[in-house]
């Protein structure tokens, strides 16, 4: 006698980590240098050193039961001081230290906003595609329904047809996700000025708010589009949902941070369900020694060049064999289109390579595969040829159609 | 537009909480040595030399991608290995690394023991009072009733006619805690033997489990009673629910597991579902690198004489003023009942003396209170003729009554 829907979560598992499993099983049989994993997002780029000069100036000078001690359940007042003021310092924006939660990373930011918006049984909470598929897991487990917007394939951005549609009176929250797993792309200015001015016409004509969450631990890695536009600048109803995962290479280390806007309507009651969520869930507090080293390190962030380069090999070598691509603004994915259209039978050949890449559908975007880039250069290259053949046979053989 | 539930579970604090912070407001008001803080369990004995060794080895020669990558969901492999080793040598348990499920801690340990164990409607989930005032949060988060069994007043063990009269067949699990907080005390190994063997009854009667929850955080901080009898030992369908908080002194880190016997009923399902329901409530891993602080220092604790003096000093020095006390076997806390009987009243008194207490209604057993004595042994000293004005009080005006 057990939970049939936590069974099924448990030995299920995701799709991606399925392939990476294989993966290493492949790696065991055939030799690591003969398996191409681009499933997981998992960086490559070590911690900035400052991450490791934290560590051990906090654990060398500082008093070990406060170290390690329990913090206040929203996260270190000093911690949480920072990050208000790099907010506004960085993006220009108004998230005092008391609208600040610490998190453990951003899985639980995403579980503990959506449950702090639940208000009925009619809640719905809408995705827009290509979305990370855990969302339907966190939006389900409060009981809500799950919506999503269909994928504006010509840029990546938001399509708003489809948007317009799906969001009526019983939505709480559009989830966005920027720049965006899988596709790299990161929303302009003038997709989030379309966003908010939509939302406002929906939250006057419905009476009640319409909230952003918003998604962003890619925040920092960002190539060519200058500035990351935050959305909470455009939009007050947002909350923003952080992880340092992917700006720091800490994402086993679980820290990020809920921030509420000050601005948000019923703002002070919104972060108060916050700290009730997390309490709910069971987060006591976010882990107190990289609370700290967050603090410490405020603002600076791994190098991404490595990702960058890598980008630019993998998007101008898949380019010159055929492939179409989203060209990636930001994080550290590829999403190139399955010759043949077809994104589980193209993955599945690719698999007999064993060149492991995901399919688009579990993101509410099929046709499409992820390529994740935060790997070696090196196993990029070697891929290549591997990528070539998939290219020919897809052509001669009809794979992936 | 929020969650009203969520919003008071974060508006209205626990009333511990209440009290730890009225308590640091009244220390800046009147001074730190003229306020007697019994409100926490928090440690303040240092965790062992022997953490502070591990941290700095792991960051100083491990490759930090590793280090501070995600973990497989459910742990780090070597980790769960040295823990499952350690179970079965330490209290002879049978727990194959691949029941071992590694959390943020006991609370998160039990959301998702919680969740992984709902199979209907009609769950109900039974503590054994005195209990922690959260497990009703964590029961209630999944939508199951919450029901309690009364004291055992005489000793502090488990009230069996209470317990007889609360399970049914809709009892999912019964939630156990020793050593215990708020008492102290420590189930003995017969009162485990009659709580296994009154299960075993009601579970043939019923025809499916009935599993035990056991909260074991405290495990480690016992004083005369010899070896920690581990209720698995004596009944095989229970799921241990640990954290390293309390035992090594972290309990801001967030780093637990939970331990689901090898010979439990559905074994292999139920820990499938915890390992859903982790993933559910958005617990990605638990944090990386005091996975492998914990896995370095497996068998090693904190250094207990600070808590077994300050035990001493309290229990000896309560009694001798007249108060009539829980002798405590473990854990850091003296339950003690109100003079007069009434443990709100006491409590406010006791306040109005800036000597913070906890009143035992929260834990399910009103006419105590609850004393953390893991507080400095110099303010117990200081503390004691406020005690002893509070008795005098209490025998001339009936407060507390």
């Amino acid at each position: 006698m057990f939970s049939e829907r936590m069974f099924q979560l448990g030995s299920r598992r995701s799709s991606i980590r399925e392939l990476f499993e294989y993966g290493k099983m492949r790696a065991e049989l055939v030799g690591r240098e003969n398996v191409f994993d681009f499933s997981l997002g998992n960086p490559t780029v070590p911690p900035p050193e400052e991450v490791k000069d934290a560590i051990i100036n906090i654990i060398e000078n500082s008093d070990s039961v406060a170290v390690h001690g329990y913090t206040s359940a929203q996260g270190d007042a000093s911690v949480r001081a920072r990050i208000s003021e790099h907010l506004s310092r960085k993006y220009r924006l108004s998230v005092s230290p008391d609208r600040i939660y610490m998190t453990c990373g951003a899985a639980a930011s995403l579980v503990i906003s959506i449950s702090a918006l639940r208000y009925c049984d009619k809640d719905e909470f809408v995705a827009v595609a290509p979305y990370f598929p855990e969302y339907k897991v966190f939006v389900e487990e409060t009981g809500a329904a799950f919506k999503t917007v269909e994928p504006d394939y010509a840029n990546f951005q938001i399509n708003f047809d489809s948007l317009s549609e799906v969001v009526n009176e019983n939505t709480r929250a559009v989830i966005i996700n920027s720049p965006n797993n899988p596709s790299g792309a990161v929303y302009r200015e003038e997709t989030l000025r379309n966003l908010a001015d939509f939302l406002c016409v929906r939250e006057a004509e419905y009476g009640h708010p319409i909230y952003i969450i918003s998604d962003e631990p890619y925040r920092e890695i960002i190539y060519d589009c200058g500035e990351y536009p935050s959305v909470m600048r455009y939009y007050s109803d947002t909350i923003m949902c952080y992880s340092y995962s992917k700006s720091l290479s800490l994402p086993g280390e679980r820290i990020g941070y809920i921030a509420v806007s000050d601005n948000a309507k019923d703002s002070s009651e919104i972060y108060a369900a916050v700290c009730g969520a997390g309490r709910a869930h069971g987060y006591v507090c976010a882990p107190s020694l990289f609370q700290k080293v967050a603090g410490e390190v405020c603002g600076i962030h791994s190098d991404i060049g490595v990702y960058r380069k890598n980008r630019d090999i993998l998007y101008n070598g898949l380019t010159d064999l055929g492939y179409s691509c989203v060209h990636p603004d930001g994080a550290f994915y590829l999403f190139v289109k399955a010759p043949g259209g077809n994104s589980i039978s193209f993955g599945k050949a690719a698999k007999k390579r064993d060149l492991l890449i995901v399919p688009g559908d579990d993101f509410g975007c099929p046709g499409y595969m992820r390529v994740s880039y935060c790997v070696s250069t090196e196993m990029i290259k070697r891929a290549m040829p591997v990528f070539k053949k998939l290219m020919e046979e897809s052509c001669s053989d009809n794979i992936g159609q």
